[in-house]
């Protein structure tokens, strides 16, 4: 079965928790099967917010899951990118796993937004989604939904 | 069927959504219809949280709400209160509907939830539920359930 690894940080924006969930249940429509890696906080708030485990299956550590990782562990990987740590976080594990990915990348402020798109840009080949979206988490949706078709269109996605 | 009605204003806070789940799911155990009433940014959130609709059933834009209700339209309001505007929603829902009711209120300052609650106290009948969180949902749900257990315990709840 084809794995896929979603990486949660700081829950600073509103719309992480339900992002998470929303890219999860695709993914999974899709045939993966998918590991939720998040800080100890963005984890309550996902158990929280699927209290009866309907739509998350696996959860890790993030740093836990650091150690444990190598090249082709995952099939497939998605992001959440709305601070530096997050960054970090995702460049380190695109560099260890080394296979297809995607960051999303939201924030309330422009400047924040092109940073991160070019740190990331820099040090890896992930798809990079980018939305300046903090309450509405529409603009961060609709283009996670156009990545993944174009990355399927182009036989990217495993 | 009893019927619950659950609050939610602009979603500020990250724990909010995951927060309004919960409530829901703990509220539809205990054998009530919930319907969640919420200003539009607060549903997009929602619905991207519940992309399959496994938690929640009915939903409503708060003012539409607002213009339909007279007492006893519902059995039961869970409120989240964050910001004024929601404190103002609570209020005049809680006296038009004039049943047992819950406010949440949770913000990074203390200075603020003192405000909130003193103005939900000096308006309402309202069991205020009160925790300086904001990226962590586990005070607020810690209380949430206590609260409800007690309301249980001295037959408040309908």
């Amino acid at each position: 079965m084809k794995k896929a690894i979603i990486l949660l940080g700081c829950p600073e924006s509103p719309s992480q928790t339900p992002m998470a969930i929303y890219v999860t249940n695709e993914l999974k429509k899709k045939g993966y099967k998918v590991t939720v890696s998040s800080t100890p906080s963005a984890m309550k708030l996902l158990e929280v917010s699927d209290p009866e485990s309907f739509y998350i299956d696996e959860k890790m550590d993030i740093e836990s899951c650091l150690e444990s990782i190598q090249e082709g562990s995952f099939d497939l990987m998605v992001g959440f990118v709305h601070r530096d740590a997050a960054v970090s976080y995702f460049v380190t594990f695109e560099n260890i796993l080394n296979i297809p990915s995607i960051a999303l990348i939201s924030e309330r402020e422009l400047e924040v937004i092109e940073e991160f798109t070019k740190m990331i840009k820099e040090s890896t080949n992930a798809e990079i989604v980018s939305a300046r979206a903090y309450h509405n988490p529409t603009p961060l949706r609709v283009k996670f939904d156009k990545a993944l078709k174009n990355m399927e269109k182009k036989n990217v996605l495993p």
